[in-house]
């Protein structure tokens, strides 16, 4: 028998300034005060659920056992579904629980698919009457009144199948993953064309590009890498035909110390992926990037 | 014979950039280590006294029991009083710790109005000489000084009396109410003045409207509202005389997800009050509306 | 015999919006799921570790036994050593981990300076295999795979000797302290020369005039006292030949609260800082003041 968790990693795109974190926080205390809430950030640019998905599934190995509650949901109140999803592998997070909009899904694999799914329902309150009956009752805040609530329960022992009615796990929704490609340029010089995924606080650029054996083979420390900006957006396999910026360079370095003061560098970075830095400044910055930018980068 | 309080809920306008809420928390911690703090927020704007007693009002239902800990204080090192209320009922906040200007007075309405109120004594600091005796000692952080100690103690099972001399719990200073009006224009319309009395992150703008039956009931779903910004304040019951910007159209909605991109919607948010909204974007930012501001809805 | 510590105050730059501070919350609780950790601020301005280093050592004395982890660390992947401290006097935090590069000394030598100093070992990932054979392994997330690592080990009950070879207390790195002179003008007015070491959210300047006695005596309240703002740096003892910005008058009071709308206040803040401070507005934006400023005060 699995004791109920006592640990909740709580991500959303709710922000510091409004009440909505600590009232969740207020909620789950109230309805089960032996819980752990651990804040994973709540700092995802508002809406952003592609980056909030990619975020969570690459600090899902970093999390220990426990529930993780995600909440990026532009479409609250709308039909999109909000699920319970139970996992295969054990070792760190058992249960995801938020909207089915694509948050959960690229963590929810890390940690070895879906082995159930269940459908919570929709807020009480759009059930009751009064002025429900006319508006349909106010805005339900599902992160207060759906998921923590949810999330409480399981704490409390509850099953999944306890909250809700189980959907076929392959129905869970899916983002398309970012763009990553390798090739070779009619020069001979090799290149990947890569994503923006995120830019933390220090300018640090993380690119959609994981960082394998092939990679770390192909560019040794040192080499010289040309970074090109704002690529327009291609067919696939066809080249890009305009840079709205002229090509930078930077180069291969191992850490962020191996940079000269104003040089650009490309490491792997701490969860080893490609990541475009400078030495105490933002790269982002300085190549006006941001997330869902392409970039090609060739040697 | 009521346990002592074992949760501490924690708002402020200290923000997040300097020490002042770790600082507070370690000072709770270190006097009563067994104590849970679960932050509301720290992100009100420094001084607002009057949006964080309204923030406070509205979330304190979803508060379990315990204590509230508001510290909003322009008025630090002033004559004004720091009290402790023990409000009626208490299936919430038991107790509300901070300066008697305003802030708490809403939330303990919500709760039933003051059992009893007791005044705090100023910082021990004030009293103690060397520097003190011609400056007047440093400037008290009473958050960390005077309120956090006294919430200590709440919670090693000291009695209000035991921290303070009795008031009379009438005495709580009070904030005017918002505006909030209803009435018919010359031409027939129907018509609410409102106040705006938050923009959360997303730009969503809550005004002092509470959507009861009659209000929903006389403006059906669906219906385009006239939005008319900034209205030159008038004494009460005069229609006004000015406005800054020509009025916008809204339609009302039920949730955020029935507006198209580009449309404004007027719903009852998740606290029940009339709010102007837009899809995926920010509503004050396009009306251009802060706190304070004034408007009227009509249809 | 001590019992192993069960509170870890963290302070870090990893501002908010990435999942940094969540993350090692995350990995402190996996390894060590007993222990509270309260977060000091993750509000520091990236890579200042000046600035990190002197607001740990005017908070640490209000923090309770434990564990302190700083990690402001510009430094990370280069040769700068990883640490625990252990301080002297223990009715405060006991033992001190991070980075040695200035950030921690200050707070150490309040702290009744170091027992002993371990340094850590480098992160495990920098001598494994594969990608690390060529480039050295991903850049490391210190804070996540040495610091807090560390930080739970000590909280499971092991002794800094068992986590780092000892290294001698001397060596531990020390920043320069920020100027704080006092003296006599050629027209016999009093003067400090004072640097700004910090800036809080509500603007106020912290400076690093310490308010002792002698300068409450020399400078007594309601006093008029000018402010003269980006002093030339010049040679220790010589007068400052520029001003950019031609002195403001401030008046010595005791409390914002005495302040009237519009004047500027020196004050003893809350850490018996001399303090330049506005009624409700922000002293470091009227005056263009930020961290590093040198200012002079003359009356």
């Amino acid at each position: 028998v699995v004791p109920p968790p006592d640990t909740v990693h709580f991500l959303s795109d709710y922000g510091i300034r409004d009440e909505f974190v600590g009232v969740v926080h207020a909620t789950l205390h109230r309805l089960a005060p032996h819980v752990r809430v651990i804040d994973l950030t709540h700092g995802v640019r508002p809406f952003d659920v592609r980056g909030a998905g990619l975020l969570l599934a690459r600090s899902v190995t970093h999390l220990g056992p426990g529930v993780v509650l995600g909440v990026v949901d532009p479409g609250v109140g709308s039909a999109r579904r909000g699920v319970i999803v139970e996992v295969r592998e054990h070792g760190g997070p058992r249960w995801f629980v938020g909207p089915d909009n694509g948050l959960l899904a690229g963590a929810v694999e890390v940690c070895g698919g879906a082995e159930q799914v269940v459908e919570l329902p929709a807020s009480p309150s759009a059930e009751s009457d009064g002025i429900e009956a006319r508006w349909g009752g106010p805005v339900t805040f599902d992160g207060r009144d759906v998921f923590a609530p949810a999330v409480a329960e399981l704490c409390r022992g509850a099953s999944p199948a306890d909250l809700g009615l189980p959907v076929d796990p392959d129905s869970l929704m899916r983002l398309p993953a970012p763009v990553s490609e390798r090739g070779i340029l009619g020069d001979g010089r090799q290149c990947v064309r890569a994503e923006v995924v995120w830019v933390d606080q220090f300018g640090n650029v993380k690119t959609s590009v994981v960082v394998d054996e092939i990679l770390a083979t192909s560019l040794p420390l040192g080499t010289t890498v040309e970074v090109a900006v704002d690529l327009a957006v291609e067919p696939a396999g066809e080249p890009p035909v305009e840079l709205a910026t002229g090509p930078v360079q930077a180069r291969a370095v191992r850490v962020f110390a191996d940079l000269a003061d104003g040089e650009l560098g490309v490491m792997a970075d701490a969860d080893g992926h490609l990541a475009i830095a400078a030495a105490e400044r933002s790269a982002a910055l300085q190549l006006d990037l941001g997330v869902g930018d392409l970039i090609e980068l060739s040697w």
